[in-house]
């Protein structure tokens, strides 16, 4: 029967034998920090009510559409994995095919995850297939309902001391209150501030939503009123502790307008009047006004933009969003955010974020930009580049312009609450194994390399996102 | 006198010891399959008749415009290396040229594959120059006109089990047919239906393309009668054994059009009439409708976008196409090729490979996309890319989004029939090198690579191109 | 207290002992061959009048704005650095702050500068830190008024055979006749003509500069007199030893106009009255008029497009240009110059440098267009991209497709005239890692290896740019 690769120290470390015995010492100063998440997609309900995963289909499978995206790209349709309203799908089912097409994710990021979790969760070094999968099913099963494996045993275990949620801004974040509140639990959970659809003129019912956000705050229906609901909101998530408002756009683009053409544009977009050039326009003044507010509530602004959305529209209507379609597309961020860090590039205090999937922009704009912008940092790669080979590329990339102390620390963006530690491991070595290179190649000294490893995994979190 | 690189099993092989050993282990459970070869440009005239080749210089200099290229980069013009009409330049002078200017190819694709191809089909391993250019000419000479260099000879001692060549879709195919029948050749030579010039209006004479399109299948000049002419040449296509149809465009950019605004299109396209918006419309329409007809008659359809033919317009008037100044440009395919997914991309049976030469698009674009649709496949690295660390880089941008049974197996895409072991095997080194790095760092497991590597050179391309 | 890396050897060299080996090898073989500089921005006045630097802040950070970029984006405003009319800061204190800071320079191409400068200079081997901050400028101090600090003593030592500076068209040169004609001095210190600020009607007081133009050279305000004063200029330049014309732009778009339309935009260019696409469209056909011009007078046309000059506008009105906000932009080559070299590209003796600094044009564009246009050359990594990560990855990106003799051999583009060997010798290491890769893996024989190294800092770069 096959084995996995042995998952001990020499995991994703260098290959030469000299550079390995460094990167495996900075690894090892590392390895057991506590974790910082300040950006993700975990359900902070999950960790409030601290429910049991159901089973492992429930825990590996289903909620993670990077791995049921694998199963579709090889021809099994979304509703055969379970998916979809009504599924009569027995979970058994579904792991037996995870099983079979194990092959599909070898060398794949959430291949690697999954190894992980199967290894450090349940013991298992055995390969999956076809043969194994009830085996496994049911030893993963047993230990489910272990009270070790409810959420908060983990989250514990993990050796989480801060992990943020991503949350609607009309959310009233009692789970999180709930948390802070409860004696029991130590750790800090946080909202983030997510304000896409109340900013997108182009998200359906867009003019609802405002009116929703508005009555919430009891603001009239003026672009006045409609700013003061949206700083009210923030404020409501800073005094629930949140660090940070989370912006994912198309591109970024920024614009400042004058007050009369951003009401005239604010109450066309309630009316969806707007056409797609004044649309674009009221995104990006938008952008701006969140820009604003930042300076105002310290709230660190996040920008995810570059993702077309829902490629596959046959998908989104049958199974709806987060199936794996969102796709990258090309992004411009110099001229695109010259307007936002004309106003506010050095305004103090402000901290930006700028994340990315196209890799073309990490030495060309965003290295560069954090260069000399005080408020500019370099996102940890993100989505499909969270993976080891993408990792070391825009280590490589971003480094040599900006130096370390420029990058944000790692964000794991998961919405698998057991995928946390792997993904936050696989970073700590890959930022040792990136340090001993250097340090073998006399670049950087083995003491500055120590503590390069355990700024990127503390002070500079902590830093960047006002922990 | 310099000798040549050892070219026994360390070449292309990782430094490090240990993935070394891994890697050479790999590679050789692979290196002696068949070569299958889905996508080429080698002549089928050359192989059914089993025409021997001329002269040194027929052989490895003049119909391989990338070997021209070089010579013409460094200021030797490309009459002087006996191309255009009428060329009075001896063999043996550009032979010479050639062997001087042999440093120039160091580091080159060309120059790695030209290297294999002296050791392994004449035994010389001197590195060329000038003072032994006549002495190695005359070597080479010699063996060209024995039965064993003969191309049928070759075709079985390179252990090829499928050539595909590109063929007009006016082609009889009568070369297919006469090797499909004969009982002395085993081989399976493929036609490839490429129809650029029948669906670019902006192809010289597109008009009277068409007329003759339309007259060689009996239809009518409207545009169903277009459509049904196509359809009638890939069943012709189809029957002599093709199974795919291959598709150069500048932009993958695809539109569906109502019957009404493309029959306008088609009949403004035959009388010259288009303007460049025009053109781009149609030229999107009609690779929807190829997209539709493969789903219909099942042909593998591949896609090679990007590339700026004829740069040097004083060139292509001198000496025709194919001379070495087709320049690839930025590609764009997530909103480019929307509409065709949108339509087709879950189509059953629908196979269509993105090939690429902008490698911004590998991370971004391409291997989202095939990690979602089923219909997509990653295409091998093309042209300028099919290069040892290109084909690395490749490899590294596209494994952890959409894993290896997304890729499409090697392509090599020829017209330098001789260079074809040397290109498969170069993919199978490299494919063995990249798979030892992933075991030696613990993120595959030796049997599973074993596997992939097996799959990579058989299953794979057997499945994407239904051979 | 820590210790900087060992400098010896080792320093940039592969990982893997074996490859290292060559690489030593291959890299002792240059190491000590002259320094070739044919692009920079160092002070002719600094040579010509040998002036002593006045202090370790003067000498290493207040003139390099890469270094004083990274300490604003800590949060440090340039005011506080000394940057700015008047200032008052002292410059121990600008010292001390960025000794605290050394940290941010871990891993960036200025933080491998410095080092290399205050270990070869100053036998400085310690890390600086804020404890060893006064200290170290006391040392660094002392030596910097001995007579072998000179700038005309370090030239010597640095072994410079040729240093070109970057100067004005209006520049009288005079202090390159007089280094030219010092029989004390012995290397060659070259101008290069930039006209940028003549060519582009955007640059502030257009009008102005070029009546100061038409009237240095005594010809009357039309578009034949404005191109007479240019190539006039140029001719100056030649006389005074000058090889090259630098050209930088924000597209490389060329365009060639007609006469009448030239006159007219030129009309509109003196008066400040063309829109912004009659400015692109001048700034093209200049551009096209420069490659005549270089034609004609031989000087080798350099060109570095792709550049948001002075991104946060205020920064630029409170203290300048160069103040390390210029971002790179995506760039476009394959079409934006496809005028200029469907005219010039095989003009015999043309030579027209490609810089880029937009990574995705490598292998996609500036290869491609060197491995057919005899006139085209691929610079060097310029800026943000002169690091050694960066040189690697150009390297392995554009060799492949052009080999290494259409490369331009390595440019270090300084204003820091201490960090000149420093740069050539992180380049030649580089080079020498590259090729022992190529060795060790049996694509380059060991005396190809050889004769490369040698050529690409000695026979190429003087064959490129004429020396």
């Amino acid at each position: 029967m096959p084995t996995l690769p042995d998952l001990a120290d020499g995991y994703l470390m260098p290959a030469d034998a000299q550079v390995r015995s460094i990167a495996i010492d900075l690894y090892e100063s590392v390895a057991d920090l506590p974790i910082l998440s300040p950006h993700g997609h975990v359900s902070p309900r999950m960790i409030s009510d601290d429910v049991p995963f159901s089973d492992p289909t429930d825990l590996l499978i289903t909620h993670d559409h990077y791995v049921t995206r694998v199963l579709h790209s090889a021809g099994h349709e979304l509703s055969s994995l379970g998916l979809g309203g009504g599924s009569q799908v027995a979970p058994r089912d579904v792991w037996r095919l995870f099983a079979a097409n194990w092959h599909r994710y070898a060398g794949t990021a959430s291949g690697y995850w999954l190894t992980r979790e199967l290894e450090t969760l349940f013991g298992i070094t055995e390969e999956l297939s076809l043969h194994n999968a009830d085996e496994l099913y049911d030893r993963i099963a047993a230990e489910l309902w272990t009270p070790g494996f409810r959420p908060r045993a983990l989250f514990e275990r993990f050796r989480i001391e801060v992990l943020a949620t991503t949350d609607d801004p009309l959310d009233d974040l009692s789970e999180h209150r709930a948390l802070a509140a409860d004696p029991t639990f130590s750790g800090r959970v946080l909202p983030t501030f997510r304000p896409d659809a109340y900013l997108d003129p182009d998200t359906p019912e867009f003019g609802v939503r405002i009116e929703q956000l508005l009555s919430a705050t009891a603001q009239r229906t003026t672009f006045d009123g409609y700013l003061c609901a949206l700083a009210e909101r923030r404020a409501h998530f800073v005094e629930n502790g949140a660090v940070s408002a989370d912006h994912g756009v198309y591109e970024p683009f920024t614009a400042d307008l004058d007050r009369s053409a951003a009401e005239r544009l604010f109450s066309g977009a309630v009316r969806g009047q707007l056409d797609p050039d004044e649309a674009r326009l009221f995104r990006g003044h938008m952008l701006m006004q969140m820009a604003g507010m930042s300076v105002e509530d310290g709230l660190v602004m996040t920008l995810h933009p570059g993702v077309r959305r829902n490629h596959h529209s046959e998908t989104l209507q049958r199974f709806g969003p987060d199936m794996g379609h969102d796709i990258p597309v090309r992004t411009e961020y110099v001229e695109n955010l010259r307007p936002l860090l004309q106003k506010y590039g050095v305004a103090p205090g402000f901290h930006l974020v700028l994340f990315t999937i196209d890799e073309t922009t990490y030495s060309r704009e965003i290295a560069p930009l954090a260069g000399f912008y005080p408020s500019v940092y370099i996102g940890a790669p993100w989505w499909f580049l969270d993976a080891p080979d993408a990792i070391l590329r825009w280590r490589s990339s971003v480094t040599e312009t900006a130096g370390f102390y420029r990058s944000s620390g790692f964000i794991d963006d998961t919405r698998a609450f057991c995928s946390i530690p792997a993904r936050h491991d696989t970073s700590r070595r890959l930022d040792a194994a990136f340090l001993a290179r250097l340090v073998h190649e006399g670049r950087v000294s083995l003491p500055m390399a120590r503590r390069i490893a355990e700024d990127l995994v503390d002070t500079i979190p902590r830093e960047v996102f006002k922990l």
